[in-house]
């Protein structure tokens, strides 16, 4: 009955300890979820990465195949044409010709490189990231299992701790009992060592008997035995206690320790074990990938620069040289005429008599002032075309065809667009521009017309 | 009859001049038709180029849209993922996920460029070709039209030139039967003036009528009226040759100077017409192609310089302190254990009595002992898991990913290909490197968990 009294405390704090206890159980499971949820994150996206690099590997396979269809087709064109006859020959094509050529070739070069970008894709990348998934799983695979085992002895270590808890909670209790039971001794011998006392001294009482006398010495030395045997428990089950409570103190140290250890250095150890090597390896594939994309971009503007120097070598002097020299017959001068002298006719010079003499010097000054006057004019003209003519070239020198600034990435990507329909483009300005020109390029004309027209006849 | 015999020459030199002349027309003709194939040819060749870029602009457009599907279809799928919410709300990313998004950034830029291109080409590039082809055809017609002209003055002073010549030679062969007549009558005159002399003196003869030396005086003046009458005509006719003469000398002199100007400089001036503007022109539209592909390229290089530095920032440690971040009740160490004193139980020391003394110094030393032997292990295996760990980092840090070598250009085109199955993807070695990076892995495993093992408890 009154044992209870003492229990319920007892209860309370086992139940503390028992509570910390199974909470801790939850927490650590959590932990291995963590593990789990970070790897399944992992793999999640690796999986999409190597969908995406299979996707784009289908896109540029496309692209580069309608390239090199986009190339054969210019190309077969162009093998059949006599330029390309004469550029098997000498190599020596009209400028324009050959920056079609480089042009093709260029296309060509890049449909070679998005092949292979497809192919590294296809062939590097994606089994690397196929690697790294299956790391990632069995990592996770053996640092679970590493886990698990640290758990199990730390979930032994709370146990433990809860089981000497008890015993010295047990054996308190038991030593409380055998206080109280021993106070218990202790009084009632106390009584009965006063009545045998007193029946000794005060007053003498004619007619005691001496049997009562004799019952109650032994009442006493009964109560004495009790007492001497509950002390002995008492000190037995002090000693027990304080064994248990060091034992307890003990635990409790090892119990905290191996928590500490185990939250400080186990776990973080067991995390970087998942993630060993995942950082690395993803890098690398990722390095692949930059390593890939940049080559097609050196590559791309190697041929570019070659096509460039190609557009800078377009050179009208030198092309008509070649158109001359492929028409030889058509433009070389003729053989003078000669004079044909008529049979027997001696005389090969202009030559004079008395009565022809004032007709020639009159013919002769008519042609020189002529001759006077043409030479002011065709200066004039040829100061006037040009002038016309430099106008014209600068009209067809503008520096119009940067169009980097379409390239710009603002955040608002719609201005990417927009910004296409600037310059060249620019509707209104194009076609002031190009009437411009050809009102100019028809005074060009009129001008030559006009000095080709120059001639001693005339006038 | 006799005329005959002067004419045949005659007709030789005219024919030959004539022929000079009609050959001359024939050659003049040719070079019409010379500039008329050059401007065909330039007509021709900016068709391809037109038809070129249309074609290259739809395999840009199509390339862009893929690519703009692929980023799409990705962005979608992570934007419903807890990772997106959190990049939302603190732009705190673990970083493989900062890398992925970067790359499908990287693929939304590189779509949004090609768009531009494929629009570049077809509302720049093109719309220069045209007009390139435009003026050429103008500038053609209007360089046929001087030519034409110029040919026309050509043809007029020859055929002037062969007239001239003509009345020369007519003239010449007049003098000459002009010469011939005269002598012949200066050959009768002679004979008559011979007969009447002798009838004067010598021998006089009886019975000579006086009527009959009447009449040999007459016929003697006859005679030298004639002679006077025929040396006038041949004087005349000399006069009149020697100005045909002239007349063709100097026409001559016209005629060469004017074929002359003609093939030096008015051919290669209407060459020059027809070239106007061509080359700069050609070259401006081809220099936009190259803007917009340089463009192009330097924005695809900038995106990936970007995504370079976010793989440069791939961060183990971060990372994980994210993840701990993430779940804070799972990874913190929980309170210490205290100790539950049992009610009314003073005592939270380790306490002893004597009897107890030895045992619990006993323990103690039992203790120092496994502490210290468990030191060295725990040092020997420190030793060794480093060692291993570091064997595996050095595995998955290897410099394998570059693919540089894949995009060389070498004149045996096929040798791309080739290349592209060197380096990660050599296959034996690889599943070598695998096998080996397994084994390593395996036996840090090992390590680590024998080191976890180590316990006070234990032995």
């Amino acid at each position: 009955a009154f044992t209870d009294l003492f229990y319920k405390p007892d209860d309370e704090t086992l139940t503390q300890t028992l509570f910390q206890t199974s909470e801790q159980k939850h927490i650590l499971k959590n932990q291995q979820r963590c593990l789990e949820q970070q790897t399944e994150m992992r793999v999640q996206l690796l999986q999409d990465l190597q969908d995406f690099f299979r996707k784009k590997s289908e896109i540029e396979t496309e692209y580069s195949r309608n390239l090199e269809k986009l190339a054969e087709r210019f190309m077969a064109k162009t093998r059949s044409t006599k330029d390309h006859q004469q550029y098997k020959k000498d190599q020596n094509l009209l400028s324009p010709v050959n920056c079609w050529y480089l042009l093709l070739n260029q296309v060509r070069r890049e449909s070679k490189d998005h092949a292979t970008l497809s192919d590294l894709y296809l062939n590097n990348v994606i089994s690397r990231l196929t690697h790294i998934s299956e790391d990632s799983a069995r990592l996770l695979k053996r640092s679970k299992e590493i886990i698990f085992q640290l758990q199990e002895d730390l979930m032994k270590l709370l146990n433990e701790l809860y089981t000497v808890m008890k015993t010295y909670h047990m054996y308190h209790v038991e030593t409380i009992s055998a206080e109280t039971k021993l106070r218990e001794a202790e009084r009632q011998e106390g009584r009965v060592k006063g009545l045998s006392g007193t029946g000794g001294g005060v007053e003498p009482v004619f007619g005691l008997r001496i049997e009562e006398r004799h019952q109650r010495r032994n009442a006493a030395r009964k109560m004495e035995k009790m007492r001497e045997k509950r002390k002995a428990k008492y000190s037995e089950n002090k000693l027990k206690t304080l064994k248990a409570r060091n034992e307890y103190l003990l635990t409790l140290e090892a119990t905290n320790a191996s928590v500490f250890k185990y939250y400080i250095h186990d776990l973080p150890d067991i995390i970087d074990c998942c993630d060993l090597g995942y950082h690395s390896s993803l890098s690398r594939a990722l390095r692949t990938y930059l390593s890939a994309e940049l080559s097609l971009e050196a590559s791309r503007r190697a041929g570019l620069e070659v096509l460039e120097g190609a557009v800078e070598g377009l050179d009208p002097a030198r092309d008509r040289q070649r158109l001359l020299g492929l028409y030889p017959t058509a433009f070389c001068p003729p053989l003078r005429f000669s004079f044909q002298a008529h049979m027997g006719d001696a005389v090969t010079q202009i030559a004079s008599q008395p009565q022809l003499q004032a007709e020639l010097t009159l013919r002769l000054t008519q042609l020189q002032t002529r001759l006077a006057s043409l030479k002011i004019e065709n200066e004039e003209v040829k100061k006037t075309w040009g002038a016309t003519l430099t106008t014209l070239q600068d009209m067809t020198v503008l520096e119009d065809f940067d169009v980097s600034h379409s390239f710009t990435h603002s955040p608002s990507s719609e201005s990417v667009k927009s910004s296409v329909s600037d310059g060249y483009l620019n509707k209104p300005s194009l076609a002031k521009k190009r009437a411009n020109q050809q009102e100019t390029e028809l005074f060009y004309f009129t001008v030559r017309e006009l000095q080709y027209s120059f001639s001693l006849g005339g006038a």
